[in-house]
């Protein structure tokens, strides 16, 4: 029987894991270290299992008796908007919560670390291998992501190399889905959340730029094969991504298109936004066989919408009820 | 007047560093914080002023009730020998190092921070401009160096970007001189200690991979200037070292020839180690004006070599002391 610690598991794609983690049978607890930053309870409220326990604080600094046969690290925001504002934090969640959890890790355990495409910057080569260095600007406005991502990656491999240390290391493509914060920043949220609310969508220069967008079943697949499910020799870097690459202008016009009264309205670009990047999948075929990121973007887009709509149902419903119990 | 902290001060280049900060009549206390890891206590054994206090403690765990005006943190080893045997102590040291001492600044201070010619890689663009994103694989045998250093100026400089901090950052490239670690590994030295003890200089590969090599008083002037002296707005960062670039077996040969009785032995290839490496200096002609690194290697190399001459002296007049002591 297995022991487990996730960081970040009340985030986005961290909640998902967490359902799949509890469908295994070998799993005998279920440690989740989230300070709420960016992640919510929301996200993990529907799960009643004795087998879980939540642990409100920074991965850098949870301290346990308890040594884990297994550790996945996702504490971390993943929205620039989030990150961008504190950037000091966001390199301890990364390289501070990976030096500490790897404290709490038994002798022969595996360290499961959520990496990403940032890592490849603005990339000049299309679609990106593993083996690909990437063009990233470590004294730019997303460097405090890209760098702390690049770094811990570092770690890890160094401790592959010093002290055998059993690591799995995937990177991950943009991925949208439901679950992710209304306020969230990125392109796929944001669209649906402003054509709910506001009914203008703002897409940031043309919308020509372009991103691999994974619907989080694909996604959550292949990371739960990789991690744990396949026996698997291979301990990364993985790219898990969908390598069909569309615009975002494109995704921008597909959601007006569902919300009748949505448009769209174009605001000044942002400063070092990728002009694209796409997942060379070749050694996740090898690696997965079989796993491919399925669902098309007009699929993804509709079921996150739907998902959108009923928090913002539910939200509204709790308002009026709050309302309701202020008038009495 | 003006309160200092310097992190890595008892190391090569922080001792000489130190020299420099002592002749400044507007310094009124040097805290040196140093774990000894590569740094030693012979390489400030020779000052004696008041003003200078020494902490034997790591820079990422160091504290203080006091706050510094200005903090220059070069703790970290330099010499991939020494950085790979230990890389997460090496993140540490960097990373963690200036996330703790950042604590320890006035709000008005300024934080200076040696970076890398490392931060470039196995460049593809010779000589590298600042602007240059390297070359790093960042899942490689030197990666914990290089990463820790690129993260660490995506701190300082993301801290520039949200609260206004004044920070320093400077590239340093290869650097040799007086009070390199005998055992440092780094090729100058090496060959020099090699030269004097087995006779027998290693040339990992053919030696045709080049490097600038700047000689530590050129060094140090160019970081004094940047640091503290000159009046400048530009923050960094800077590449600082000599552009005249040298293959490794020129400097073997030359160390050979000066050594009567030694000779060159060739052994494979490190792994990932950079073909070459040369900076490209039109920012710091324009930032430090007059500033160069003069000294040929020639007569750098004869420096260097009459003091690890005069360290093995007093080195082995120490141990035939002890030898004629336990005889009595």
């Amino acid at each position: 029987m297995r022991s487990v610690l996730i960081s970040g598991g009340c985030g986005f794609l961290g909640s998902h894991l967490i359902d799949r983690l509890l469908l295994r049978t070998d799993l005998e607890r279920l440690v989740v270290v989230d300070n709420l930053w960016t992640g919510s309870m929301r996200n993990i409220a529907h799960i009643d299992d004795p087998r879980l326990g939540l642990e409100i604080q920074d991965a850098e600094s949870f301290v346990s008796h308890h040594r884990f046969d297994e550790i996945i690290h996702l504490a971390s925001p993943a929205s620039p908007l989030w990150y961008m504002r504190e950037p000091a934090r966001t390199i301890r969640a990364n390289i501070g919560g990976a030096l500490n959890l790897l404290t709490l890790l038994k002798p022969d355990g595996r360290f499961c670390f959520a990496s990403t495409s940032e890592v490849y910057g603005d990339p000049l080569v299309s679609p990106q291998p593993e083996t690909y260095r990437g063009s990233v600007d470590c004294t730019g406005p997303r460097s405090s992501y890209d760098e702390s991502k690049r770094c811990t990656e570092a770690l890890l491999f160094e401790q592959r190399r010093v002290a055998d240390l059993d690591v799995r290391v995937v990177r991950l493509f943009n991925t949208y889905g439901p679950r992710t914060r209304i306020d969230d920043g990125r392109a796929v949220s944001n669209f649906i959340a402003q054509a709910l609310t506001t009914g203008i969508v703002t897409v940031y220069g043309d919308g020509a730029q372009s991103r691999s967008w994974g619907y989080v079943d694909d996604i959550i697949e292949g990371m739960e094969r990789f991690f744990w499910r396949d026996p698997i020799t291979h301990q990364g870097p993985l790219n898990i991504g969908n390598n069909c690459e569309i615009s975002v202008l494109e995704i921008a016009e597909f959601v007006c298109s569902l919300v009748p009264g949505s448009r769209i309205e174009h605001h000044a670009p942002v400063p070092q936004d990728p002009t694209n990047r796409c997942p060379d999948l070749t050694l996740a075929r090898q690696v997965l066989p079989g796993w491919e990121a399925r669902t098309a973007y007009q699929e993804g887009v509709r079921m996150t919408l739907e998902w959108f709509r009923e928090q913002m149902a539910i939200g509204s419903a709790l308002e009026n009820r709050a309302a309701g119990a202020a008038a009495l």
